[in-house]
């Protein structure tokens, strides 16, 4: 038989596009002993978990649970319990995960009509409001928070246009929940995804997702049967609402670490975490200007969690990167489609969003574009 | 602000249908400093997942990887990227995880074609010989170890039914692989799924899959796109095989479970492991007889994983489950479908599989029994 060593992480500062590092309690949490999916014990967890999620979302709507799989399997969750074949959808597109909104829908059946804007910029209510003049769609679609580029964008009055023209609005906050103000009920938004390893300082694995009244009254009554069993949310709902009718075996030791992430949230306060996340952004955009270096992304409306930096002229991009990992153990992200090679991607969340891990961070990126 | 509670699980002992316990390195493994999903320590433990798993299927298959999701999304991702509508699909049915093949199959958009044999039962290669003369099928699929009920199906004679009819052969071996001989190559599987939480004792959370050359040649040569983003084979192998393609943010802690759980299998030895698992099942009917109680599945083809106990008459099927959880933190499953109330469902899995567990499994039923 093979001869494998264990495996020995090193310990690294993950400043990249998430995963983020998370608290030790969150580490240990996964360490607990197993139960059974449909143990009381583990059935009492999933209320707690779906209580503090409704918290952290600002909701109150009642299917709010973790989707087994990654912030993408939210995205798709959203989507197939929604979309039937020939439903018209408009989608903001303005980096990475808008384009792969569009792919999941159109795998799902949807004629898309994409509202672009330019990479780093907000996607524009005036923009989606011209879209909505030609087509009345199901869904209006748009990332809150886009990892790729370090741009949030305000979705207020695409609610407000997506529901006078009849249709839900649906809203990835992957990079947003727990990081920023996410106000679910506040601003109308029917169907939610984000995923646990940004601002939420939990390791990947779960997709927490929110699904409002009339998103839940469209997953019901469809006319043919959701395309995923896997994320079909009638069975979904059965396993995970009053009824604990086993639908697949949850991963226990994932709930484990979001349980305990989410406390760690509840205990520090959405307030707080916003403020916090607030600071640090701050706090690292001065640091840059002080280097005279400077965020890629739309002024007035960059994501305090992630921060798209300009590589200066002069510097090679990748091997920036490589020599952070390399001799400080300090991961960061590069830039994707259009913008790669011109910014790097440096995520200040959850338990990294602090200001003594920016001081490290920018010290190392001096130390490394000098020498 | 919620105030909630660190949560704090009981030491159970699970002997359900999975999740079962895992070795103590196992949870450990999990509460290691997580790196990123690109960094190149993951991706050097991608490759010994990727290997270890080739040793565990026998199979040489390139394109072996744990799906990000638990074993019925390893189920999804075999159907959705083999089948597109239309297609013909011959499943033997005989439990709850070959109807829910069917499902998955039909929500493809896939003309299922049952093979029904009796809950207990194996499903007979004459049965599914009979179905061939009347349907030309693109897949056959049956499920190997039924967790339902505890029967082993043999699978050479029906694999070589389906390739003599052109057809790809399909396997669910989620609660076979690691406990009796799961034989990829040999008998020519083309795509084949299973789970972490049974014989493997690794939490729930990931299910390894692996496709042959056959699949891969269909999967890539679709018409139509994969109906499912999240596990569509063609964009998942640019980033398990050597491209290293962002695709989704992998379970970092998940996967190092996975690696350890696996090294503890090569650790073993695969042969001395599957003896293991024959003699707890050899162990566990003799004590059964000893009370008088014996198994509900067909004789000859009991799974050693899985054993599906005769409630006998009198005793309370669901009060006995209470009482073993109640009162010895002791875990075992409920019958599913017509053998609901029926039997009792006794996983002998992995960790779990071991004599002096047993003693206490008897020990503690012949006390509730008579009490």
């Amino acid at each position: 038989m093979q001869k494998i060593a264990a495996f020995e992480p090193p310990t690294r500062l993950l400043m990249g596009p998430g995963p983020s590092n998370v608290a030790p309690s969150v580490l240990q949490a996964m360490a607990k002993p197993l139960v059974g999916h449909l143990d009381p014990v583990f059935i009492q967890l999933m209320e707690e978990i779906k209580s503090m999620l409704r918290t952290a979302f600002m909701t109150k709507n009642e299917m709010t649970f973790p989707v087994s799989g990654t912030g993408s399997a939210g995205m798709e969750f959203c989507f197939v319990n929604l979309i039937e074949p020939g439903d018209d959808v408009v989608i903001g597109v303005n980096g990475v995960f808008g384009n792969r909104m569009a792919d999941v829908a159109e795998r799902c059946g949807a004629r898309v009509t994409k509202v672009e804007a330019e990479w780093g910029k907000i996607i524009e209510p005036a923009a989606i409001a011209a879209a909505l003049k030609n087509v009345r769609p199901k869904i209006v679609a748009v990332v809150h928070a886009e990892t790729s580029t370090g741009v949030l964008t305000p979705v207020e009055e695409i609610s407000r246009l997506a529901h006078e023209a009849g249709a839900l609005f649906m809203l990835d906050t992957v990079t947003s929940l727990g990081g920023c103000p996410v106000k679910i009920d506040e601003w109308k938004v029917d169907a939610v995804y984000s995923g646990t390893q940004k601002c939420l300082s939990c390791p990947p694995g779960l997709s927490p997702v929110s699904f409002g009244p009339k998103a839940m009254e469209v997953a019901t009554h469809r006319k043919r049967k959701v395309q995923s069993w896997y994320l079909d949310v009638n069975l979904l709902a059965s396993y995970w609402g009053q009824d604990r009718v086993y639908h697949h075996t949850a991963p226990i030791s994932m709930n484990y670490a979001l349980h305990e992430a989410l406390r760690l949230v509840m205990e520090e306060g959405l307030e707080s975490r916003w403020q916090r996340h607030k600071d640090s952004h701050l706090a690292l955009k001065e640091g840059l200007a002080e280097m005279g270096l400077e965020l890629a992304s739309q002024p007035g409306h960059q994501l305090w969690s992630l921060n798209a930096i300009k590589v200066p002229e002069g510097a090679d991009e990748a091997a920036v990167r490589k020599r952070l990992l390399a001799e400080f153990n300090l991961e960061i992200g590069a830039g994707l489609g259009p913008l790669k090679g011109k910014i790097w991607r440096v995520g200040l969340m959850g338990e990294n969003s602090h200001r003594g891990k920016i001081l490290t961070f920018l010290s190392a990126l001096k130390h490394t574009l000098k020498s």
